[in-house]
Formats: C-alpha cells, structure tokens, sequence
C-alpha cells in the first residue's frame, strides 16, 4: 500500500459494536441466511467482557487509516475452544472484509493477525468453518488452512435449540 | 434397566482423569488416528480449572452403579463457543462409551446430558464433528442434530501449528 494508507489490527471497544452488528449482517447476506443473525450491540459488549464478567468471543476490528480520514473496514470473531488432542486451541467464527475494500490485503492482514494471536494465546490450531461455494475457500487454502472435510471426512453437526428442549425433557422422564 | 443398575453423570474430579485420558486414546484409536492425542492428566486438571484457573473445557464422566461396584463407562468433554447469530453456544468436543458397555443406553443419556448442561449454561445449540464413516452418525440423527456439512455445505477447516508460526512471521516482516 502507498505510505498514506496503513491497516491498524485492534480489539474492538464499545464504539465500534455498531459496525460490527452491520458487518455481521452484511456476512450473513453474503452467506444467503440473512434472518441468521440475531443478535445486538448490548449482547456482544456483554459477551465479549468489555465491561466485566466472563468473555465468551474476542471482538477485532480493523481500521483503514488514510491521510485525512480512519475507516473500519473489517471485523474477525474468535473464540478459544478446546481440543483433546492438543489442548488450548483458537475459533475463527467469523472474519469479513467490506466488499468495497477487497483486493488490497486487509483478509490476508486480518487472517496472519489472528494467526498470531491465537500463538500469543498459547493455542496450537486455529479452526473455522467455510461454506463450500464461498471464493474465501481459495484465499484460506493459500493461507495454508486444510479443509478437514475433504481430507478426513469430517462432517459439522448441530443440535437446535428446540431439539436442547426435547431432549433435556426426555431426561426428566 | 434393571433397578439394580444405575447411570450416574457427573461433572469430572481430579481422581478421574487417569480413566479420561484413557479413553481419549481409545476414541483416537477407533478413529484410526492413535497419534492424536497429547494431553497428559496434568494438561486436563489445568485446563477444566479443577484446581482454579481459567476453564477451557468442562470434563464429564457416565459412571455405572451396580450392586457391588461402580465403573466408570464413558466420558463427555465441553467447552463454550460463541456464535455471532445465536450468542453464547455449547460445543461438544468428545464423547465416548466404552465398547463393552454400548448398547444399554449409556449414549443416549450422556447426550441428553449434555443438552441439558448447554440449557443450563444458557447455549441456544450444541455444535459437534463427527467423521462421516463414523457409525455413530446414525444415533446422532436420530437425537434429532442436522448435519449441517449435508444440508448446507460447511466445511471444517484448520490452520495447523506450524502454519500459525508462518502465518506469524509474514506479519512481522
């Protein structure tokens, strides 16, 4: 990039969950499931611990600095989850780039900062889940990302919530 | 079953994790990669914060009471994940009944369990892998779970360790 411009990788704070939740949805748009997303500033600066109690995700944004103007232009949610096999590990739940701001390397910053905070955490992989038809598939597997899908056969399974109340109730037959 | 047997879950202390990371490796050997597993006791009391801590996964155990004895027969490992849809998630990293106690509806209850721990915690899903060769497939449908690499094509993708160190280093270049 020219020297006016400059990426800055940070960890969002209350001002910006705004831009979150819209990137959020604009992500879910992308992803055809738009009625997916369901949740507000207030849940994710309560889930996120910025102010107190347990941190559920790690919120990061990043910045677009030019000469007269900061833009956020991205966003990347983590999570640490946890592997029997080796311990500690990082979740990428989501990571963005605003379409307007594509091709100038902000998903190849953006990716290479989580990479590195995942090793500044002590965490020996990072995961995330890919929709086969996304164009991202590329860019993740010159990032050097396995799809484990394709080579061990692993399928991603999920229990709704309706389905935690059956089953929960069956319990307490 | 008979009245003279019973199963007991139960969330997992100190003296039992000789007995879990046993099965870890058996669940590693049934899923032909006996290599996978590096954890040693001590990583497991570190991390499920039995000691104090922080707590990166919650560790359960299925015992079966009979008359004259009880047997640890299975185990169950959690952590919380975090989804930018639904909030506050549940993921089941691992669950296991041994081979000479399948087929008593050891399974069925400890995945009940588990679904009445994530109602608990407040999770609105339980998120989970399974190999797709895996036979067990079957009684996770039957639970009621969707397959979501079927019916909406997600893949399951990993940075490995060694590319989180590249990954790393182009940052800092």
């Amino acid at each position: 990039m020219a020297s006016n411009k400059e990426f800055v990788f940070r960890k969002a704070e209350k001002n910006d969950l705004k831009v979150v939740v819209e990137m959020i949805q604009e992500l879910a748009d992308f992803e055809k499931m738009s009625d997916g997303p369901q949740l507000t500033e207030e849940d994710l600066l309560r889930d996120s611990g910025l102010e107190g109690g347990p941190q559920y995700c790690h919120i990061y944004v990043l910045d677009l600095k030019e000469t007269d103007k900061v833009s956020t232009i991205g966003y990347a949610i983590c999570f640490f989850s946890y592997s029997t096999w080796q311990g500690k590990s990082y979740f990428l739940e989501d990571i963005y780039v605003k379409p307007a701001y594509r091709g100038i390397g902000a998903g190849g910053r953006m990716f290479r900062e989580v990479a590195a905070k995942a090793k500044e955490f002590g965490c020996k992989r990072v995961d995330f889940h890919v929709l086969s038809w996304n164009p991202a598939s590329k860019f993740y597997q010159k990032m050097g990302a396995t799809d484990l899908t394709e080579a061990e056969q692993w399928h991603f399974y999920r229990l709704q919530e309706q389905q935690l109340d059956i089953l929960s109730k069956e319990l307490n037959k």
